[in-house]
């Protein structure tokens, strides 16, 4: 057993676009767990642009990190020594180790998960929270229903990926925005959108246009992961009574993009009778037995497909997480920390 | 009878803030009901901000007046030559009747009122639309509850003051925005309003900071007239799950007041997981009887105050419509177009 652990820390906050500078590899000594906590090492770590913000002191829906303390994020694990009767050494977990080699866990947040029934990282994924935070949003929060026609900003990433999926799978005609024609290649052909468009395309068409002719019928769901320009484009196109999901901002996280003047927002929303509802995760785990009763067996038939780009060790989180910033991660954002078998 | 008839009719579309101009005085022949209608005399005339949006072009949610027409708006009239058994001369009637002395109506979408149950204005006002978009704002669309915290913009208009009564009476703490001392003390004192906070006063704290006071544990509900200063005050303020009536956003229709950034909004509807429902109350008369059966025994009583504004003849309409765009109306805006005996 190593006697050292790494871990990445939060070395500043950002002012608008985060760089490498405000990362720090650290190296620390192995902590001992105490009465009624287990170690484990870290297999999997899960990159999410929700992690921009807890680098920011400003308001939001958790707390900051503290500046010099372990970046917050979900992992997958596998216990080395337990104090508590509830995890055994070799046990696979899942819970928010942080971005770190090691961590020490009372068990609070942590579900055991069974490595034969699905690769690993997809408990980060496809059946983690990214599914979930998809299958609420589309259900629970937007109401959409066969025979509509919804449009999936990110609609490549981990949470868009399984949208467009879900919505197809409901008899929704799927209209996916993504950046770049690998990615709307990969949309239409392995994820079974009707029709994606490509915000960096050259088009003499604005994104809007695009939107009114892939949406004969207009827009009842629009899934928002992006802000920015998809939303500017999308919401002329809503129907009468639409809904949006807003899931994300990733376009404003740092922001790097340009926006819509708040009356034309907000005059969509009074004209077309919008229901915008914003939605958290956290708020829903409640909502998980079923999404897992319904997703699972899609995943592990092959039904649903998923992408995952991986980044190879923890030095590396940084650099892929500000990558996925930028919308440089194809599906799923990891950073394998150390191989599945120890 | 007098052989003709006046009426404003829309001379030119604005650019920007609407003035004397986009409007004409006409005197034309005094129309004849054709089989199935019935000719009126219009008593009073309703003045409301959505009017604003019919004398654009843009895309709304009904069909905008075309140049040269008549401007809409509901009226309260009475008929007086009939060729239809459902009206008969002397019957008071509630309709679309426009900025005219006279109309020609088949009786869709007009209403007989009983004008001893009450005056005969209020079918414009606290029991007209404006009042059914306070009840069906509050309880359907907010879905308000007692014990929770509300803002109201536009705290003394005609929807505005009929939410604050109705929001008090249900039990909730009570904070009005208006601008000027005179809305404020009325809103308190006579609408019964916890707080009133003036947007014009000169004050050292933000409308932000005085929300953030009035408001110790938060706002849960923001019915929203203005869009403009109040929404930027009240968002950081929403809590978690609050809820935002979208009814009206007087402020920005003719471009007049600042906004804050749309990224500004998302994210807070994002992080605080607000529910923003746009509404408009064409889609609600089904809630009418439920509205009336509630709120007009409380107009009868005295529980429920409402003030009128009232401009004297059609002549002086254009300028009346200017000014309740500025804020100048005090309560529901109308203009007396004929004495209610003729």
């Amino acid at each position: 057993m190593t006697q050292t652990m790494t871990r990445i820390a939060l070395a500043s906050r950002p002012e608008g676009k985060p760089g490498p500078e405000n990362f720090r590899l650290e190296t620390l000594p192995l902590p001992t767990p105490g009465p009624g906590e287990f170690l484990a090492r870290v297999v999997w770590l899960s990159l999410d642009p929700y992690m921009r913000g807890r680098m920011s002191a400003a308001k939001s829906y958790a707390k900051p990190v503290e500046v010099g303390a372990t970046m917050e994020g979900g992992a997958v694990a596998q216990v080395i020594t337990s104090n508590t009767p509830a995890f055994a050494p070799g046990d696979y977990v899942v819970g928010n180790f942080g971005w770190a080699s090691h961590a020490v866990s009372t068990g609070e947040g942590v579900q055991k998960i069974d490595p034969d029934a699905a690769p690993l990282s997809t408990a980060l994924g496809v059946l983690g929270m990214p599914g979930l935070t998809a299958w609420v949003g589309l259900n629970d929060i937007a109401g959409a229903k066969s025979g509509e026609t919804i449009v999936v900003s990110a609609a490549t990433g981990a949470v868009g990926s399984l949208v467009g999926q879900l919505a197809r799978a409901k008899g929704m005609r799927t209209i996916g925005i993504a950046g770049g024609a690998d990615k709307c290649a990969y949309a239409t052909a392995e994820l079974g959108y009707d029709v994606c468009l490509d915000h960096h395309a050259a088009d003499t068409r604005t994104l809007s246009q695009q939107i009114a002719e892939a949406a004969p019928t207009g827009v009842d769901v629009y899934f928002e992961n992006t802000g920015g320009k998809p939303l500017e484009a999308v919401l002329p196109r809503m129907n009468t009574h639409g809904r949006i999901a807003l899931c994300g901002m990733i376009a404003w996280y740092s922001g790097i993009e340009g926006a819509p003047p708040a009356p034309a927002v907000w005059g969509a929303i009074l004209r077309q009778r919008l229901r915008v509802q914003g939605f958290i995760i956290f708020d829903h785990f409640n909502r998980a037995p079923a999404f897992r009763a319904e997703v699972a067996p899609l995943v592990k038939s092959g039904a649903i497909r998923y992408r995952e780009t991986v980044a190879e060790g923890l030095a590396q989180a940084p650099a892929a997480f500000l990558s996925l910033l930028e919308g440089g991660n194809f599906g799923k954002q990891l950073v394998r920390i150390a191989p599945a078998r120890a």
